[in-house]
């Protein structure tokens, strides 16, 4: 703490579009002050010289070398990392108290087989695995409260988590054929230099991809199995949508019982009435994702078509926002026991 | 014919963006000399005064008065106009021996009543629907070959049939439940003046529409309840792309037998081998719009994902072209005994 | 003012983009309470329907017809309408001591035959132009703080004006021949349903406009007149740029003596440097439009390339914020003698 | 020659962008087939591995090993390569009686100091550059028909000169004071993995770059000076827009006398009445990128703006086809004596 009683944080990897987007949240956040940041590769930048955006939020941070005696003195330690980092330095920093909230993939599986498998790489914390909490709020937010390691959610399997949630909960849907198509704007392929993610290869174009077995698929599975307490199959194919932000989730599932679209609208108003960061929208309007650009609500919108037995739910984030970053902060005011909301109020940017 | 062996054709509403993709494909077209264009609220204007793309092209043509004496003595006449206009004039342009290729909708659907609720009007050329072929070619060429009156497919119902005949064909999927998650970009809206479609509305957003029932929905339910010879039960959802050509359609449907990848990708490979404008992509690549953009191709792939029963199809096309004025031309060329690739063979721009 | 001590909000038209973005920012400023928003055509929708990013902050905020008598129980009145509508309701609320913010151009020219030359029609309120305060807080604050009626810039105008003030105030610049190449983006082109402005006629293209007179060159000519403190010749030539928001503009003049970058950037640094929403980078760098995309910033560079007699600024802004609504909550706050940067801290977003 | 009287064609260097462009362009072409195109990073890969949009046009055409021989046996070898290797292979090729055309700035500029000084490295064919030929056909049409090594200009250098060169030659312009402001779409940094050139960073942005000295001002001052006849001094500054393909550059320049906007478009019009690819649009039109996309066209306007002594030129051409590939297969039907416009002729695509 800060003697003004701020927070006092460090940023693991903030050179990547979460770590930006972390800076710009917490620039806005009363009770945040970001201490340290760290990049090996940019050490000794300042930070708006990278993202000129923080000229005047952050006019003196610094990149500074990983360095875990400087990270033990903050209060919340953020992994805005590759996977495989937050693991290494976790155990250290839990034991000395700082809290760690993860925005990448190392605690996000409990079962670290299917984990080692997906990633290539040994799991180096498989004791601190017990107390890790899945950090989305919706579905955890008591344990989030108490939790020392927070495993934040991945951009996708957040969007189809909340989408799918009231239908598992209330047992609606044939867990055996549930289908995910998924489309995420082309900031979550990251900042790396890519030719797949040129603007002259992506712009004025559409595609699916990753359809063999996307790296969150394990990680959706997993919780869909969790909500819905058994077993399911899920196809799910991401797409890449040229903008920027954004993910929107179009879920289908096959009805176990028929229902009105009354009630399904009822069902989904009830399951996320006191949700904060959860919009369900009224019957007959549908989210784009620029209803929430820049921001850390989730819109939804849920339909039965033509009276069939099929049910569709379109599910919109910003995948930056609440689909990392946002979600992060939000799960930072939970553990401080801060207002949900701080820092996290301000309306998307639209147009 | 023109003295040196053209085909002369005339445009019916000739200023949306089918019309202008007409004029640039048939400017490529050996074979065609556009005589007439038609349109309202441009008569007087050259055409290359509203798209000046076509500037040396068509230095000299201009929009004139819709004229019916006019369009008699065209060898086909393509109507690139909102719904309503062909199936008024086309009766008497028939009966002079005009071949006729709408691209609205006024003849897509045999069941008028299903047509006079969507379309909300009587329809004007009852008599002729007999006759009408469905200018799909990869199902109904022989048939186009002497047709007098095409019904020229929607962009979304191309995309949709091509992609789920190889499994309808051969009685892989379950068809009370398939799926339909397609996408497209703006140019499908129309050049109608629409605050939806304004640049600030759609750019950097993507959303799902029309769920309750687009209407290209009774024009795929028809030709897929055409293909499995039953009636199939089709949750279609399209999708609105910040981008301006491209379609792509995931296709989701549950096995009716286990069936290997191998023998997926041998069965479409098999079923458009003969197919100029179809391209079954390799095992394990994916196709982007991008690899479709100003051309008459159609690129798909089929994956069975994790082995489990639902296959997965992903289908682009160019909406304005392969879904809209390339098939015209496309049908053009059969109805008129040429080379069916001619005019057509222009590879897709990429980047 | 409200009980609780914000000031109570009218805004005039709130259904284009500077509306929403007036809405979005006031949404956030601590001093702030929407108290009537009006539009004939939208009586009766909430905001929220026309713009789902604000259910959250405005859930009940209903468009309401015009009315003079609500509008006068406000402590200000912003206009975000179409020309020709501020001059008309501004002299009753003026004159019952409410304080009028008009974003559009009814008071922006002193001169009003040019005025009513430009605009045709002739001007409702030649009364009120002389106390009338053209609300460019880095020129004219002191005036502002006292002023009753501000004549909001328009958005080029700001980043001309912004990037030739250090010039002309030091006399660095041949008067007689500027130019200001100036580029926008589509939101500038406003929310009318428009051919020109769809996204289908705009993506991915990229052309000037208006060279032979755009609307904002009289207000810029008069701005620089009054910099300068003579005539200036200024060649204007705006561009449309395909993305939402965002202006650059690149200035050329030529120096009246030689001067070195360091002076250059010495006399734009000092001429700034208590500008709250001014950044002159450091040499060497430049800015990207989207360094203040969402943000109420100035960020400008200067260079004399090659070290020849042409000096170039380059100056960007977001033309919804610090060129429309950003600066009307500037003024606001200046009006009122609240802190200058409230409501408007927040970072850009990027990316 | 092949035995039906094609060109054979070499192509060094066709993974980038200018190398699918020359391959799409060529599929089109009547005379050509493409013999062998090499890259030593992608030997053995077929080119619609890379780019999928040619899978028809080169069913069989695969990436060789780079071979002097092989390309000893062409008619002509197009370098669509980094600076720096044409000119080791040319001497060899030259030698052989093989005519080369380098799509690089190995052989623009006359004076190898300057050369050697801009791109950091010895030049290693001096004895080549008397007989080179600047390959922009409306200047030096004549001198390409018989030149075995075409310098294919640069994108902007052609779009700035084809601009300037009515006001040049006629000298109406003050020559010490030029000013080119420039506006590049992002295909022209190139298919490199840069971050840079991310969707993600250049995506709904503008921005000015390489102020100080942009590696295409040498190529566009020698030029000016050649077509002044006498030395220029111009300000160039370029701009990087959110689309893929399109330059546009708007020049200014200060007339040496008082000519009206009516001799001004006569003056255009007539020194490119000739000209194939080059369309002044009529009094009062305004040229977009799109207008030449895909296509090799020039198009530009000519302003006086106001009345005043500035004079205004906008100029459109796509970079890749007119400032690169286009040209330079334009260049090749000029020195093997073939129609000029052959496989050139298609319109841009609109939308």
């Amino acid at each position: 703490m800060t003697e003004n009683g701020k927070l006092e944080i460090g940023i693991v990897g903030g050179t990547g579009y979460t770590g930006v987007e972390l800076l710009r949240i917490l620039a806005q956040h009363p009770k945040a002050f970001v201490k340290v940041i760290t990049s090996r590769s940019e050490t000794g930048l300042y930070v708006w010289e990278l993202f000129a955006n923080l000229r005047e939020a952050y006019p003196d941070l610094q990149y500074s070398e990983p360095d875990v005696e400087k990270l033990k003195r903050c209060d919340v330690v953020f992994f805005a990392t590759p996977h495989g980092v937050a693991m290494k330095l976790a155990p250290e920093l839990v034991e000395n108290g700082v809290k760690i909230i993860d925005l990448a993939a190392d605690f996000r599986i409990n079962d670290l087989r299917v984990w080692e498998n997906f990633y290539g790489m040994p799991h180096a914390a498989p004791e601190l695995m017990e107390e890790v909490v899945y950090g989305l709020p919706e579905l955890n937010r008591e344990r989030i409260r108490t939790a020392r390691i927070i495993a934040n959610p991945g951009c996708y399997p957040t969007a189809v988590q909340l989408g799918f949630w009231p239908l598992l909960k209330h047992r609606l849907v044939d867990v055996d054929h549930l289908v995910a198509d998924a489309k995420s704007g082309v900031s979550g392929a990251g900042r790396g230099a890519k030719v797949g993610s040129l603007a002259a290869e992506t712009s004025e174009s559409f595609k699916a991809y990753g359809i063999h077995g996307h790296r969150h698929l394990p990680e959706i599975e997993q919780q869909l199995n969790h909500m819905a307490q058994t077993h399911v199959n899920l196809t799910f194919v991401p797409h890449l949508v040229p903008m920027i932000r954004g993910i929107e989730a179009t879920l289908y599932g096959k009805l176990t019982r028929s229902i009105s679209e009354d009630e399904l609208q009822h069902i989904f108003e009830e399951t996320y009435a006191e949700e904060p960061f959860v919009d369900v929208m009224p019957r007959g309007s549908l989210p784009d994702t620029r209803m929430v650009k820049g921001s850390n609500m989730c819109r939804m919108a849920v339909y039965r078509p033509q009276g069939r037995d099929t049910v569709v739910v379109t599910c919109v984030i910003d995948n930056l926002v609440k689909g990392a970053s946002g979600q992060a902060v939000q799960n930072m005011n939970l553990m401080f026991d801060l207002d949900e909301t701080l820092g996290l109020e301000a309306p998307a940017l639209l147009p």
